[in-house]
């Protein structure tokens, strides 16, 4: 069997975000230890602040932006790997005129 | 304390293809259920074949490749999610003018 997981846009209320979640399963086994999403910010944009028990990291795709994470600012750019503990807000702005890509996997501890 | 987890280039033999870990422990604790690297493959390069127990998952950060996975081929691109389960074998070739990114998770079962 080909390895391809499907990738499925969901609408989202959030101006200026598009955001869409992988299938981590295949005939309802889970594959993964984590499940995966992948969303795109746009220039002068931002996403809603979100914070949750589940354990996150994101992967900077492509892209600047301004974390911020628990109260604190952090520039991120392509290539860099976040870790959120569980429960600490978080939210990522784009102040430049170019998309930000992210890769998002969480999961429970 | 912030969340930004560093990447470790380490040093391969294979021509064309750069190789960086993310160190995702912090204080020797583990953070996350799964390991995780970014690579690229230069343009006419291919990755050596791999083939071990633990699953990978593969989001195509840029670019396009063929992968070669269990024997069969399929074309693979910027947004695409991989998944290969354990023993069966893959690598990735670069036939185009442009670099190849791929993010890897791996972890045990």
């Amino acid at each position: 069997m080909l390895p391809k997981l499907p990738f499925k846009y969901i609408d989202v209320d959030d101006p200026g975000v598009s955001y869409g979640e992988f299938s981590l399963t295949r005939e309802e086994v889970p594959l993964t230890p984590f499940k995966a999403s992948l969303f795109t910010v746009g220039p002068g944009h931002r996403t809603p602040r979100d914070q949750h028990a589940v354990r996150e990291c994101w992967l900077v795709v492509d892209g600047k932006g301004v974390l911020v994470y628990d109260g604190e600012e952090l520039e991120i750019e392509k290539g860099n790997l976040l870790y959120f503990e569980s429960e600490k807000p978080h939210f990522v702005q784009n102040r430049t005129e170019q998309d930000l890509i992210i890769f998002s996997t969480w999961w429970s501890v």
